[in-house]
């Protein structure tokens, strides 16, 4: 799991998670890791991303969840145009299926509490 | 990943997600998939329940989200008694750290679309 900033990402609530699922297909293994390298790089240099977490099991299905300040900075994400080339060779090869939820976050807890 | 349920639960928003990430200590494996499993089935009874997902990474993070009807039907499954003693008993050995998010799923859309 790809969590390095969860810990240390802890804004207060409101902001906004995206949760992608997805079903990935058997197909170019070697070009579905460098892309989702390349967008992990690409997403933490964008206004208003606060952090991201994944995870893929070994029967090919996957959640990503990323963090975000407001649905503006989410909306200028989706529109990249990098990340619009790797949504469609996502549909054309990596993804069997996938799922897309946009969700405010409006309460959180941790333990151990944040001192 | 457990998502049986997940690709035909396709609601339309808004409804609630429980956001649970979590790093295991390497304490009570048996344990700790005996109460994962049994809290899989409780929460599925609960009035308001609408899904789930996870996964499990080698190195023990995890993310797991459940899907909800309402807020109301969140906080029932908080205050389950059950559920009550799975949560203390992992804050005292199955979980290093956790984080509850509690959202709101304002959109949603799939690949390939919903017929």
């Amino acid at each position: 799991m790809n969590d390095s900033n969860s810990t240390a990402m802890r804004p207060s609530a409101p902001y906004y998670a995206v949760i992608f699922t997805s079903q990935r297909t058997t197909d170019d293994e070697t070009g579905y890791a460098r892309m989702a390298e390349r967008m992990d790089q690409l997403a933490r240099q964008q206004p208003g991303f606060l952090g991201v977490e994944s995870s893929r099991d070994k029967d090919g299905s996957g959640i990503t969840i990323s963090y975000w300040t407001d649905l503006a900075s989410i909306r200028a994400w989706r529109d990249n145009s990098e990340h619009r080339s790797a949504q469609e060779k996502g549909k054309q090869k990596w993804y069997e299926s996938f799922h897309v939820r946009i969700c405010r976050v409006e309460q959180s807890h941790s333990f151990p509490p944040a001192g």
